[in-house]
């Protein structure tokens, strides 16, 4: 059986903002989803919207949801076949689809929904398609079950249209892409940052990701890790610029090694690299900086050192998204976005973190560590130095 | 079957701290859980902390394993028989829990784990286990299967006793309660804002609510809503004072309301919570400031108006663990720890709300609005007139 059309849905939250809203919004899918498919090649001859759903015309129809399993604001998706609303027509594509998805001794479901005006109800259509998939496969044993059946056969029926299907793919949910302003992201290219990153883009906010470059204590190996992670992570916002910025960030760190205590190195590299965000920031006329921070995580992590980081931020928030996160959520979340694998790539750890880190530090004696270096200088120098790549 | 013992599993993130910082975890979670029996009158003869492992010793281990399941820390709990490690001793009780487990065509298989020094190996433990039990009840046609089983008895031999069980409860996860300094927690008690301090509460952070009473444009059932929400949030840290702050915020709203454009109220409102929740953490030591706010669930939060309102927190971070979730996630979360059904009790809503609220604020007119009032001295006001709610 060969589909020729997918059912979009989209419903959720963008299905209760107010009409404006919605119609902004209902823009921002239409485009990310014709760009997802012009991406992947995929021929798409005709996308309707009614009753607040898209039916997507195509001859690719599993490249399509491939490439739409990547677009945000989709709740589901599901592959299906076009034909009129005749009743006719409608029992004769939906005996093609029964009869290659059920198999002997199966339990079965019709579910109809109805939008226009039709000589039926949506009742009668599923006891008529039910009771023909009885006769036709009567050798197959089947049976109507309509709680928890082996098959559900669903039928949309659309106006002159009708769309019958049986699957239900999940989409990635979120809202569009576009539809928030951006945010710069730290992305390191380690297992968390992705996942914030990938969190904030589901809301709506176009990724700026910004790369702190650690030689010589750390090497190529780690930058080329969070190139690839990048790589990965812009699969899920195409059409949007695919631009990351690399700072170099060896220097600050030997100045905070050489003039501050080493137990606040870490506290004091985060600082820094906030400040250099912010300046990005300005630069990109973003909204907010992500950072993949967990509390208790990491030693740096910990609530204290989260509010004595937050102060360095002086014009923007910070987002954090895994702040209530486990772990192992984390992990599972990096699987499914297909980050994971890549930022567990051997990769060289930053050899200017202390042993013994800060855990509770103390505001003030942060400040007073800054007061002998020039923090304005390091970040002029830093932003000065920068590199925006094309990932 | 009568089970006497519960294996109680915590390993994960708390596994990899160094092992001064696990010793301290370990204490917390154990001061927890202790706690929480008390809490739920269950009678704890024994606890045992061996090779990462917690045992359990109590003749009521259904109400033992409600009771820890609310504590955080714990990643999972299994009901146990304890014995001795003498093989027949494992043999014959394992054989007692097979019996009352397995029934006609089942599948099984038998897991091992060793510590300390004993005459035989894990494996031979396996297959002494299951070969009995394939003797012993021969007439109900079981059969060894080592993938997917559709029971699995559990042998954990720790130096001279035994514990076998069969099922693994999931338990609340996140680190012991009380690792991480307080927060205080913004509680409307609608949906989001409990599920945001639980989510701060399993990463260890003891929460301090603070409801704001809009009366007169909310009434008593709003109140008494968050009231409600607040008991069932406390349910899951036993042990901690159970704390609401009242704040009277009717008269700032109505300020807001002949002084400001009325579509700024929301921003007005918001970042005078922030103002006053800055003065709790003050009085409470807290170091945060958790509120429900998720990337544009509604106008207030669109990422614009989050950097508004980010700015009026002087002090203290504002961390939002909901940031990048969709609000089914939310729900399902919310179900979860018991405060969904509380959350959507009729209670009545904001009126001072306006029609038609600023989705994009701007920080300069936010900051004018405010010039027109006297902030410091509402601030003041509202502090004064606050009420501490033992709930």
């Amino acid at each position: 059986m060969d589909f020729d059309s997918i059912i979009i849905r989209y419903g959720g939250e963008m299905g209760i903002k107010g009409a404006w809203t919605r119609r902004l919004y209902e823009r921002h899918l239409l485009r990310n989803m014709k760009n997802a498919l012009k991406h992947y090649q995929v021929p798409c001859d005709e996308i309707i919207r009614k009753y607040g759903r898209l039916y997507l015309k195509t001859s690719s129809v599993k490249e399509a949801c491939l490439g739409l399993s990547k677009v945000f604001g989709i709740s589901s998706l599901s592959p299906a076949v076009e034909t009129t609303s005749i009743l006719s027509d409608v029992v004769d594509k939906s005996l093609l689809l029964a009869g290659s998805a059920l198999h002997q001794g199966n339990s079965f479901a019709v579910r109809c929904r109805r939008k226009g005006d039709h000589p039926y109800t949506s009742l009668e259509v599923c006891r008529e398609v039910g009771h023909r998939i009885l006769e036709e496969f009567h050798e197959r044993s089947l049976r109507v079950e309509l709680e928890n059946p082996d098959v559900e056969l669903g039928i949309e029926i659309r106006e002159d249209k009708a769309f019958i299907y049986m699957t239900r793919m999940e989409g990635a949910g979120g809202l569009p892409l576009g539809t928030q302003p951006k945010v710069v992201c730290l992305l390191s290219g380690g297992i968390d940052s992705p996942v914030a990153c990938w969190l904030a883009m589901r809301r709506g906010c176009p990724m700026v990701p910004v790369y702190f470059d650690n030689a010589p204590f750390t090497d190529e190996t780690t930058t080329s890790r969070a190139i690839t992670v990048a790589k990965a992570l812009f699969e899920w916002s195409v059409g949007f610029p695919r631009r990351m910025y690399v700072v170099p960030h060896g220097q600050n760190l030997t100045e905070f090694e050489e003039k501050c205590p080493k137990r606040l190195t870490c506290i004091l590299c985060k600082r820094m690299m906030y400040r250099v965000a912010e300046r990005i920031a300005d630069m990109e006329r973003a909204e907010g900086i992500v950072t993949g921070d967990a509390i208790g995580e990491q030693a740096s992590q910990t609530l204290r050192n989260l509010r004595v980081l937050t102060t360095a931020a002086e014009k923007y928030p910070i987002h954090r998204p895994l702040l209530g996160f486990d772990k192992a959520e984390t992990e599972r979340l990096a699987r499914k976005i297909g980050t994971y694998n890549l930022s567990t790539q051997r990769a060289k750890g930053c050899t200017a973190a202390p042993n013994k880190p800060a855990t509770s530090a103390d505001p003030q004696g942060v400040t007073e560590a800054e007061k002998s270096l020039s923090i304005d200088e390091m970040v002029d120098r830093s932003i000065k130095a920068l590199k925006v790549v094309e990932v």
